[in-house]
């Protein structure tokens, strides 16, 4: 029988949006709780995926129903509620990333350090089932040793300005995913990067000291390089690739289709339709299969896939390209504490 | 606001099973009863779909909740039970075919006339959301006046020989489907069919008198040829394509996969995984779809889009192409009551 | 060493100026003699392949330097020549068909019976390296029995009017190709056929008792079934494929591409440019490896593996189609002579 | 009529081989002299394209039937022909690279400064029909500005350790090709470029102090970014692949196969054969349409298309990538002579 967790879900803004239907469509999860501290009285009212509406975070954490929080909520509140649903002794679900800054991302590892709950990090591409059998037949040996990892992540287009604006940057906000993912497949983590940034869609984003085009090269331990390019702006939809190449040989996954249907006329042949559009439908299954692996370490014991010191790897590497792309040299992550 | 429609599910076997879940997941039907004449006490105890389990038939049809069946029944058992529920007058969604017997379904064809109920005839695969593409473009003209049709039915492997003995022959349990979407994308039937038929996979089959493997030849009034094949055994798995060649162009639909990944080694380039196993994989979506047109329909007073007419003619053409592959000449569908 | 034929090639039309260049860009073949009965001055003038103008064929056939005859004449010319160069003791290489009668093809082969010459008939498209290695890989036993096969020729723009008049009806100026194919792939030939034909594009072809859309069936000894689809207009170019369905596996080869470019835009993904545009250019290798086989087979002393007893039952069977579709019976090809 | 060029091919090894029979099919060149300083006597009687063998280059470039050399000698006499045929007042076609020491490059950009004889670089990619295709159509504004060009080139297998230590190092050997690519289809030459290498197949390589596996960032002028990558062993072939993405959409052009021939088992589908295997036959064509540039440039009095000032750009690009793998910042390449 499946054994049943209780959820809070902490937010009640896009990603709890994300969340909400997955965690009531999932068999072993129970949506109990939905909280925000200034919930609108609309927002009590439709919450349409169900959950008890609470803007006390006392109560919700020491509700008895409540085994577990999924953590929906902006990125900068993060650390607040890990430490506060750590210390509750609630096991956490914690959407990426930790934190804009590698201090506060120090800080929340150091509590789970002492507190020790179950943690996983919403690092959802991993669970992306074609990312998965990827990573999956590298660490099989399929290909061999690596070579090169490359990762497109291109938007169809720019978020607006305030997102930006607090967003950490570009590869804090975007480019941590790919690294996330190469560092995931290739199993080590870089000793330099590099990166070049530029700005072509939006003059306001470089006004703000961001890029909005970024090309990102990673040199890991074993000799593979990683190659990552991100876009905030793509006219054919949102491209999303992954490329291994190894000593026996290639992998690649490829953009995912609604259909199909190919058209031969006289003007071409094989036109599809255009791609998926964004990536609430591109990775709608993986923030399901990522509650998934959350239900099943908690309830079975073990430690989720996606920790605390992935994140922390992964916002130290992001930092170090937002560096290298701004002064034109490599640059070593900082991974230790208070190594920045 | 979605109108409600009361569902009784008339079966307990493999189709009951594929439309249960789907009857429960729309938000339009609430599944009332769950019928069968002969129920185990185990089918009364353990339906995780729902619905009250009854065998009684008139209770059924008396049932104040239930305001449509849905037939999920053995195949020569449907006739009967669309000639019961239009008698009650409840809204009637049956499975494919009608029945395999010309004379039955013009009964029931009869009875439908006569008792003027919402009636809607499952044949699922024109609801695949690909063929629905393809066949909407094709009737929107973007492949202009069409010159052929082509359709592919491979199934992974030979059904077990009691269901072959009692499926009225591979014509009439399987090129029915692929008869109807060519009629359905043409817009036309055919005036005259030809087909041939062989046994290679299962000699208990030729024994029978059925084939495993056929070609099928339809010639349409406009002078559009359509070609169909089958066959029993596929190594590759579950082969299911379309093909539209117009004076404009040409449309396809492919085979459906499970991921992106490709391989590229020194053996091969872009070897991908194997295809999908089986009907209930490939055409799940399509059940569903095939409910939200039924309830559609019906909640909007309007007639279903697939109707008993249209499983009457795809009846009477397999069953031409059944007695062409017997008997090697061109037969002219009987589509009239009593002409065959 | 490679051996050397001297060659008379027979004829000064278009067959002629595909054959030309390619007997001179061969290493083993002179291009010695071009005979035209009514050789105007131009042709005498400006061959720009080079070879010996003459229009006395008692002169061609006694010049000492000419081992062998390229028949690329009108078809109904084919067996004259084939006579006359068989007494005269020369290897004979013929454009497909033999002819358009079977009696007159019978004639032939009794002729190339008493008169032991090499003698290659020029069914070109097994010489496409395509072509070639899926036969080969059919052979080899890669995808085990055969179930199906199926070939699609469907041709840019109906050729014109005079063209269909003369040239023996669709079925035996076209479907031959795929004929020929379809038993050189699958190792026999059809017990029975069934075809199916209709005019779409051209009504005058139709008033002339010809057909421009064409589909058959061929029923084979070992069970399994060839499709083959015919159209004399295709509006996104000379559409040329092969698919042969095992019980081991699929092996299809698809249309050329003159190159790799792909497009993606807002509208539509891997939109490619449309295919080559007909045969000459699809097939321009084909001719050259067939007067290859052609001079290996003639310099090794060994038949031609296309002879002209292939030649007799493709057009038996392409007969037997043409029947078949007027008549709207399975029809049984007369292989053996006189038995049409 | 086309004009002829009377030609002397420089040189009788590797390259001369691939220039020497494209020489002989092209109608508007002749082959009149072979030249090697130190022929052999087996080079002087087998070299099977013609042209006469000499050893004395005085007389090579005093032959009166010599408009123009096609220098296909070791890169390190390339700057020394090219001065003295400038001398000479011949037209000049030169094998990639010009050099690999910019300071030589320089001093032949002043000879041909100087002596204004039509000049040619072989930057053979340029004129590969798809390369081609894909520049003609950024440059025609098919994809709008530029985000991104991408550029692959793996070999198939490291080249001998002679080979490598004599190349002048894998940036200036093999990447400058890819540099040149992406130059010549943006439209513009990098103002900064940064590079990560390593040693992964060869460690002799790595002791040499050269790279085997690359990776490389191009920032252009107009803020779009270049990605290279090179490895110098690839399991599945020779892997060639460009791709852009511009504001409108993307181009890709994709490795060439021998084949359609395609293969679906239960193991897999779509498993195709390996590609080709190396660059004499990937770019076979490519050699030929140069000369061809370079004929109809000579013959119509106007600059070839590819410039000495095109390889200089290209050596001290790919000298900036070398400088920049080895002191991991980005480098500013040294475009004016005396700059490095």
């Amino acid at each position: 029988m499946t054994q049943s967790l209780g959820i809070a879900l902490m937010g009640t803004g896009r990603m709890a949006y994300v969340y909400g239907p997955k965690i009531n469509a999932h068999p072993g999860l129970r949506l109990e709780v939905i909280y925000n501290p200034r919930m609108s009285s609309a927002e009590r009212a439709t919450t349409e995926y169900g959950g008890c509406p609470m803007d006390n975070l006392d109560a919700v954490l020491a509700h008895p129903a409540v085994d577990a929080v999924v953590i929906a909520t902006p990125t900068d509140t993060h650390v607040d509620y890990i430490e506060r649903a750590a210390l509750a002794g609630k096991a956490i679900y914690c959407e990426k990333p930790l934190d804009k800054s590698l201090d506060r991302v120090h800080r929340a590892l150091a509590v789970l350090d002492t507190h020790k709950v179950p943690f996983m990090l919403g690092f959802n591409r991993r669970f992306d089932p074609d990312n998965a059998l990827l990573q999956a037949a590298v660490r099989a040996g399929e290909v061999g040793a690596l070579n090169m990892v490359m990762s497109w992540s291109r938007e169809p287009a720019p978020p607006p300005l305030d997102y930006v604006l607090t967003s950490g940057g570009y590869f804090v906000d975007a480019t941590i995913h790919d690294i996330d993912l190469a560092c995931w497949i290739a199993g080590e983590r870089p000793v330099e990067v590099f990166a070049a940034g530029t700005c072509k869609f939006d003059p306001a984003i470089g006004a703000a000291g961001d890029f909005d085009l970024t090309m990102t090269t990673l040199k890991m331990p074993s000799g593979a390089l990683v190659h990552i390019n991100n876009s905030r702006a793509c006219p054919y939809g949102f491209d999303q690739r992954l490329e291994v190449f190894g000593e026996k040989g290639m992998l690649q996954t490829r953009n995912h289709r609604d259909d199909t249907l190919v058209r031969w006329t006289c003007g071409a042949t094989e036109a599809r339709k255009p791609l998926k559009h964004f990536f609430l439908e591109r990775y709608d299954q993986s923030f399901y299969n990522a509650l998934d692996e959350f239900h099943a370490a908690v309830t079975q014991d073990r430690t989720p896939s996606c920790t605390a010191e992935d994140g922390r790897a992964a916002l130290a590497i992001a930092q170090a390209c937002a560096r290298s792309a701004h002064e034109a040299i490599a640059i070593r992550p900082a991974y230790d504490a208070g190594a920045a």
